[in-house]
């Protein structure tokens, strides 16, 4: 290919996606146009007046316009089908599916030693209704179950290997002896398929920590293979011992936006009393930072990666990257349903209603 | 489709991609490169010794090159080409476009309530000398009118919507009732084409917080359904009552790189005095990052969300995540005109000079 | 094109990407399960069981599993195959390729002015055994050549312009006069190819900076114009006068997903003995978050953009966006090969073995 043709088939590849991408853009928006043919009329007329609720906590509608004629009947029959879905989607919200990930996980006691046994193998997963992803799971779940143990520990995590493929564990965030680390070929062999390998170590530090492949770990991390390693500290902080304790894994890999491994309207909602303090401890084991953000109260961060946080620091919406723990402490005063979703809005929700990264806190009264 | 045929093709679309990336990146070069073609030629020359100006500030141009030849003159009338599209970018910066957004809303007064009345509807809006987009918009504005009202203080807003789908308002930060936080089916029902809503309340909290579409958000807010939300507090720190006090509300959906509503060379410049202090309100409604960088000086980061950071730090890149405000202060004791930009360089630049998301803070002397 | 057909072609496009998307997801399954077509019936058997290694520190290697017949082998063979590819990485690390970058740069001295000359050219530059990439270099390094000298130094940067474009030198992070800004049209002329440009200032502030072009920079710098300006401090701080001092500068660009120029094997492993500190300073020169992450040891954060942060905090998992530069302590008090890698998994790794963002720290006892 000539130096000139590179050039012109560049700017022809360049002008193809531009013009792709200004009629997607265009598109969506032309196709609602459309639809609504002459409803560019009723532009002109003016909204009813809202009568303000005097001396009262707002919320009351307004009168409905007195559009007439075909085109206001066509946004408003457009507008409750759009409606209906996005309903049927909160309404349908928490979903049942089928397996729940990130269960707790009783350990086998042997002496002192707590034993956390971990079959990977291929299954299907559920993570919304009637969607079914293949998954790489640890005993059947996505995320894995959760170990929760203590700073000073000894734990031995035995990993069987079902896969069609080697791989390894790595407890992300724990400072282990090199030779307990988890990574192929530099702290240890891959686990072949049909194999079993066993970890066993002293728990070194506290907090929110992760186990996960090391081992073609985009793939296999992606397909399901992680959980929660939660220990707990020997000193108490004031942070410890909330009245609830949640871990929020996002992932973003082949299985669509999820929270703990499940999609809206199939994640479960966070539920405390008014008045109770939660504990959230935020995972992400995807590709993408997720900005959750919180409605109605704000979160006081206090660890990061497990690690105390200097000075605890308050917001509303937290930005968490791919590896990162973040704890977060919220003090349930507002009373209410309160949604909780990625702020990046394409990752919540979509024409159809929300989907993928929410799910809400309930304040019970 | 066989088994086998499915591993060919997916192998064949992989390869295509990764072709067509590697395709794209060295076409660029080799555009570039072919333009240029005996060019090569002259790598072999020797750049003029620059004569480093002794005891003076410097700045000073070496002298040409003593290039000879058609290689030199197609490399000059090419560079001159570019640095011709960039000069003419910064020249007519800032650039005139119809329509502002982010101007200070005025509340009509009733008794002790401050009433702010929203229309939503579509509209056409100049991101940049001549490129007009359709928007849908607060009040014909992009982003929608600036609310600014102090702690404590009785709000209504009523929101009419003349748009072709539902929506609703959501206070974005504000920790308000339940019934007022505007999430469609959980808080309230969607207001529908022609619809009116009113939505009161007692300011809780302060802080630079937002007020945006939270129905079919993705789409919606994309479009331009969005606003600052500022809540001066009842008692002051030493950051409030800066000299100058802005706003800068970041996006990149449907409209591209924009801040407030424009795209360099159309976005306004900050400007102070030397000695006084700026405090800059970052709000991200957009998809995507956006690490903002100022040139020359730094900025001290006091609030986060609206809630005031333990100890205020330094920074001169501060990356903002869709969701979240951060407000700065910057000590303008720099005089010049500074590029402030976000440093996710095709955000801010490309072949044919700087756009997006770029603007300047302007010290006068 | 009727506004119907634009309807349908846009469907039509969703549809096919949403298919691709899917077919590219599923395909990546069923290829793997294809190749292992009757492998599926060992689902059903259970792994050997392991012994636990009572008393002992993990790392065990269970029985091979009894698995008999075709599928077995198949597995094992494919298994065999793809730890190989892994193999071959981590073993080839630190791989040798032609070109350093971000070597020490010493300057040559005029009378009380340190002086350092650049020449901007395009090279072709080896990111990893036998990849060589179209660069834009300084003085023939990607990064180029490390700057460091003293808060208060008189510094004399000349660059010379050999590139077919014009360009410019901004010093990111340093506060300039605005006249040594580097900002073609706003601060000065673009320096022509063939010609020398002077910048001379006194260095105000210290900390890790950066220098790179600000001229058609998505360009520019994202084919290697850029490097690591560094400014120790009159007053030295705890953190100042580490055993090894580092500096880490991410990208992702043109030059593929490299940590100071090169993709993994060829990355270069930073060494520290037992009891040691080592000081890292991030800088992220690409136009991607890159939370990076260490194995083993905590590193807790100093400076932000060469500012002391006002209480040093500890993490993991480090997340750095473009334009950020971030100084972290890592105590190496745990011996060992580290993995240290962006944990964006695919910027680390894939089917084929690590690459990439990898690195590892090698504490030594």
């Amino acid at each position: 290919m000539s130096d000139t043709s590179v050039i012109d088939r560049a700017a022809e590849i360049l002008e193809k996606q531009t013009s792709r991408r200004r009629f997607l853009r265009d598109g969506s928006v032309a196709a609602l146009a459309a639809g609504l043919a002459t409803a560019c009329k009723s532009d002109t007329k003016s909204a009813s007046a809202a009568q303000a609720p005097q001396g009262q906590t707002g919320g009351t509608m307004g009168a409905h316009d007195t559009m007439a004629g075909n085109s206001a009947a066509a946004i408003a029959a457009s507008a409750d089908a759009m409606d209906a879905m996005h309903e049927k989607g909160v309404k349908a919200f928490p979903a049942k599916t089928t397996g729940k990930g990130n269960q707790l996980f009783a350990p086998r006691i042997d002496k002192d030693v707590k034993v956390f046994e971990l079959t990977a193998k291929k299954i299907k997963w559920e993570t919304e209704p009637g969607k079914f992803v293949d998954a790489w799971a640890y005993n059947d779940q996505v995320p894995g179950p959760q170990i929760r143990v203590k700073e000073g520990d000894r734990v031995r995590v035995i990993l069987h290997n079902q896969l069609p493929e080697s791989t390894a564990l790595h407890f992300h965030g724990l400072e282990l002896p090199n030779d307990q680390d988890g990574v192929p070929f530099i702290t240890q062999p891959p686990v072949k398929p049909g194999q079993s390998y066993t970890y066993e170590f002293t728990v070194p530090n506290s907090g929110s920590h992760m186990y996960h492949s090391h081992h073609n770990a985009a793939k296999q991390v992606g397909l399901g293979l992680l959980g929660a390693f939660i220990v707990e500290p020997k000193q108490k902080s004031q942070y410890d011992g909330p009245d609830v304790d949640e871990v929020m894994i996002l992932n973003d890999g082949a299985h669509g936006y999820t929270l703990n491994g499940k999609g809206f309207p199939a994640t479960q909602p966070l539920v405390a009393k008014l008045g109770q303090t939660v504990r959230i401890r935020f995972m992400n084991e995807g590709m993408m930072i997720h900005p959750m953000h919180l409605h109605g109260m704000h979160m006081t961060v206090v660890t990061r990666d497990g690690w105390p946080v200097p000075a605890p620091w308050k917001c509303d919406t937290l930005n968490i990257a791919p590896g990162e723990r973040w704890d977060v402490i919220v003090r349930c005063n507002n009373p209410g349903t309160w949604a909780f979703h990625c702020h990046i809005l394409p990752h919540a929700e979509s024409e159809h209603g929300m989907f993928g990264m929410v799910t809400a806190l309930v304040v019970q009264k």
